[in-house]
């Protein structure tokens, strides 16, 4: 498969610290990656994306498909060129979207007819089409088409979709992508540790180069979620990544981690900004609020990054008026301090001093 | 009065390549001042009008007085310590949106009520309080509280205004600003010459460090505009920057320092990018129109910002589907043009090269 390259470097207990080598960067694992829906991460620029230290953003198939359209991506060279973004990108499938956001027509062996949230226009996804549209896109990681049920989905349907996701999973494995490219297969399962057992088992002789677990952070508790990934993890093959598909909020990272996840991804940091929820090393707070109107303190006096130097009464001020810029100065905040969390996770799985960074973790997300 | 100092390096006919320099920054003029409204240039970052090579921003009186509140931005330590912005600001009266935007209550000799266009709070803006909020505010440059009347009012209105205008600068003349901030004076009279000419004559007197036209671009034609330039002109102090209010179009500002204008502030680059509007060495485009959609051609192939070395396909995309992003990179674009259109006008006055200039002009922007 394609040129992903993965060591890890140390472990403790189950966290590891392990380093992923794509064709466009090279980065320490447990990594954060920013979402860049539509060809870019909401509200910023690519190049503020590079400033505040991302190594690997990831790009949803569904919005790209629809609009400008895989094909015009491809036409352009791939989305790297296409958005001017050079290092490393993952493309997630258009399943959970097309489960999620749109109308849907049919379901059948070969994928889904749906209707765009957008317009109405029809149109077909299996893990064909999905392999061939991420071919287009020619993001460094790939992600198998799978089938999402809702969560409090009763038990004959998750059996049911875990089937279909393991044959889509093998018809996704024989599809061509671009010699850079990899692929990653994804657990599906719901929160039963026998079916997620099962996935894991029958989805591992078919080799990928990664292993994502789906179908999590979508209505379960924390504990369920902690705890599908401790019986699941076992089974997955040491060597390879583990991605944890859209968590979560800090508290979810760190304890994903500690069982064993490499990879994160979620709309928290950026979507939260927006609403005016700023991530900072003092905790999450709401800097829209009335108490930040005379505060001139440093937005994030603990994080060396652009807005957080800036001071609190003057995010507050732009977001109270309705400026872009607050919005824009928030998301870069956030999303910085991810990445930092996430730096400071790696140091401290490092220098054996995981008990502080969860003494601190502890005081600050404690959930 | 402040520390503001300005020499003319060389004069070709009218025109003039000079140096400002505040506390704060030293730049070449002829000058273009992005506009910078609310404490902030809007869809940017401070960092990113600095990074297009911006030298001096705007910051609009009346919208800060409302929100934060001048009395807020000077216990944050000024504009400059609020925005983080460290080059030059400078900051208008307050008067052309008192006119234009609030509603009026009540005309006296000593200022303006009116009521907020945001609550309908009342307030009251004269000569002593525009000064004593400005130095609240603590731009390098701080402008007389003028009034604007409409420009198609009777000539009897004008030379009220004119009157009331002179009676408001000699006020403003005599209040209090910090030691690192200069005060201009404002040239109005519609565009009747010797009124004009009345106003320049009165002015001069009072002992301003610059002299800026008012009460232009907002109606009349652009001929009627250079003929107003040209009358009053030869009134003002050779050795005293002369700063044309809110103009405008690259033609507009062209014509403008042919006549011996200096310095510049316009919204129509940031304002206009927010519609799809781009200004470009190739000249006006609408950025979202359909003939973009698959251009994969620089933005801007002759100009060396970041924002124009993406592609027309990508930037039109994010327009498409109305990602902030979009407008974030067209306000990026049209202000670093504007910045390097300035550049390049003072660099044919320097190198005597000003037909070659005209003649690029007159292709790419014709009016």
């Amino acid at each position: 498969m394609g040129s992903l390259s993965f060591s890890i470097q140390r472990r403790v207990q189950k966290a590891r610290l392990g380093r992923l080598t794509t064709d466009h960067s090279s980065f320490e694992t447990p990594m954060f990656m920013p979402v860049g829906t539509r060809g870019t991460v909401k509200t910023l620029t690519m190049a503020q994306v590079k400033e505040i230290g991302a190594q690997i953003i990831l790009g949803n198939t569904y919005h790209l498909m629809l609009r400008p359209g895989a094909e015009l991506i491809d036409r352009a060279g791939g989305l790297h060129a296409f958005t001017g973004w050079d290092r490393s990108i993952l493309t997630d499938s258009g399943g959970f979207q097309v489960f999620s956001l749109s109308t849907l027509r049919k379901m059948t062996e070969n994928g889904v007819y749906f209707k765009s949230h957008i317009d109405g226009s029809s149109h077909f996804l299996g893990p064909k089409e999905s392999v061939a549209i991420q071919r287009c896109l020619g993001a460094d990681i790939a992600m198998c088409f799978d089938e999402c049920p809702p969560s409090n989905a009763p038990r004959a349907s998750i059996e049911e979709a875990v089937a279909r996701t393991l044959r889509w999973a093998d018809v996704c494995r024989h599809q061509p992508l671009k010699s850079h490219q990899s692929l990653f297969g994804i657990v599906q399962g719901g929160i039963i540790p026998e079916i997620r057992q099962y996935c894991a088992e029958q989805l591992l002789p078919l080799g990928f180069d990664g292993y994502a677990l789906g179908g999590l952070a979508v209505g379960e508790t924390p504990e369920e979620m902690y705890r599908t990934i401790e019986v699941t993890e076992p089974l997955l093959p040491q060597d390879k990544p583990r991605y944890l598909m859209g968590v979560g909020s800090p508290r979810n990272i760190f304890e994903a981690v500690l069982r064993g996840v490499d990879l994160f991804d979620c709309v928290l940091p950026s979507r939260n900004a927006r609403g005016g929820t700023a991530y900072t090393w003092q905790g999450r707070i709401q800097i829209k609020s009335a108490r930040y109107e005379e505060d001139f303190s440093p937005f994030d006096p603990d994080l060396d990054a652009f807005p957080s130097r800036l001071s609190k009464a003057y995010v507050r001020h732009l977001l109270h008026v309705n400026e872009i810029t607050g919005m824009t100065l928030v998301t870069m905040q956030n999303l910085a301090f991810y990445l930092d969390f996430m730096r400071q996770l790696r140091e401290s799985l490092r220098t054996d001093t995981l008990d502080a960074f969860r003494q601190k973790i502890d005081a600050i997300y404690p959930n």
